[in-house]
């Protein structure tokens, strides 16, 4: 049976977070005076997201949404990092990094060829706000907007993956999850979906090392959104 | 403090369920040379709408999403209106008829102008899959596609009123609901959401009696979207 629905992992899938958010701190390091190594601190922040995210899954925590996550980070960090006292504004634009983050430079043109013969939503583990900010923000065009938010369940929980299928009222396999993480895509494969793997072989920076081939099972592997539009167009 | 988001009713706010479903049932009779009043059956088929969902709200009925509850009432329908038997593939395309709906023609260009100054969000008693096929249709942009079916609670149960209030990370008086129905207003008012009236007088086909003028306490009354745009643009 046909794919109907494309659901798009977002935070390095669509967005290329670590250039957006280093350059952001970056100028805020030379606009305020403060000497910091803003790429080790950026790294490091998206190195605290998923051991907070596992207290979550764990149940050591009551759920928290990503922006709060961010925050209790971005806090721990701050000290270690011997940032000068900040305030609560400057924390506030700080998190809110994460909300303007530069798209790849095929998505915005990918996802409109996409969009003329699927419905397209984002699975993403970002909370609502900040996906629609994100869309917003790179003129990113989706059916639905769906997050872990929405369930209260961080991917790879099953009911993630489900969720945005039962909203879709489709079966498993007429959704293809889109991600640059083979374990997202283990995960959705897993749960009946269709998988492609998209290559984003410097979401980490120019020395990653992971995800820079698809798992086994993945059903299409593609380099660009304009070349997953191509494989539905061909 | 200023508004943040609008959300939006969105049967006969912002498109024209009853000329869309008449006509299309209209040309379906035609077809299949079945004599019925379709404009008779259209709008008993509305009326059932309310009934049905009480049952769900008062918990006499689990949990079921609108396109349910119109493939019950179609049923029942079909029976009262003496419809020759009718298979599966026709049920199915029936209760379809309500995800292809015409937009008044004021929506489209409101929504692209409202868009610039404000995100934009469905709150709406219809599912999920439902909404992404009517902005489909008629080519309407939103921010954000929120339904009744995420908390699993019919309007004008408040959590509808604050879920997509907390999802969008905002206060209340910071979310605007727009709708064409006083009471759909007055429970969002009750809620701290400001409150939009938009004038649909042939909503119920041109002897409408109902919601032909705003109710008292509506923060904003007018008879178009562009109407809105010119507000929040003066």
């Amino acid at each position: 049976m046909a794919v109907r629905a494309l659901v798009f992992d977002v935070f390095g899938t669509l967005v290329d977070w670590r250039t957006s958010v280093v350059r952001d701190l970056e100028r805020f390091g030379v606009t305020r005076g403060i000497a910091c190594d803003w790429t080790a601190f950026v790294d490091a922040w998206r190195d605290a997201y998923v051991p907070a995210m596992d207290r979550v899954r764990r149940g050591q925590s009551v759920w928290k949404n990503l922006d709060a996550l961010h925050g209790e980070s971005f806090d721990v960090l701050a000290q270690r990092f011997a940032l000068p006292p900040l305030d609560a504004t400057d924390r506030t634009w700080f998190v809110r990094r994460w909300h303007e983050l530069e798209p790849w430079p095929d998505v915005r043109t990918g996802l409109e060829r996409l969009r003329r013969r699927k419905l397209l939503g984002t699975l993403s583990n970002g909370n609502v706000a900040l996906l629609v900010d994100l869309a917003r923000f790179g003129d990113l065009r989706f059916d639905l907007v769906y997050s872990s938010e929405i369930p209260r369940r961080y991917k790879p929980d099953p009911q993630t993956y489900l969720g945005v299928v039962e909203l879709l009222a489709l079966n498993p396999h007429e959704v293809m999850l889109v991600a640059a993480h083979n374990g997202d895509l283990e995960a959705a494969a897993g749960c009946g979906l269709r998988t492609a793997f998209v290559a984003r072989p410097t979401e980490y920076g120019p020395a990653q090392k992971k995800d820079l081939v698809p798992g086994a099972g993945i059903d299409v592997a593609v380099r660009s959104l304009g070349e997953l539009a191509d494989y539905f167009e061909a």
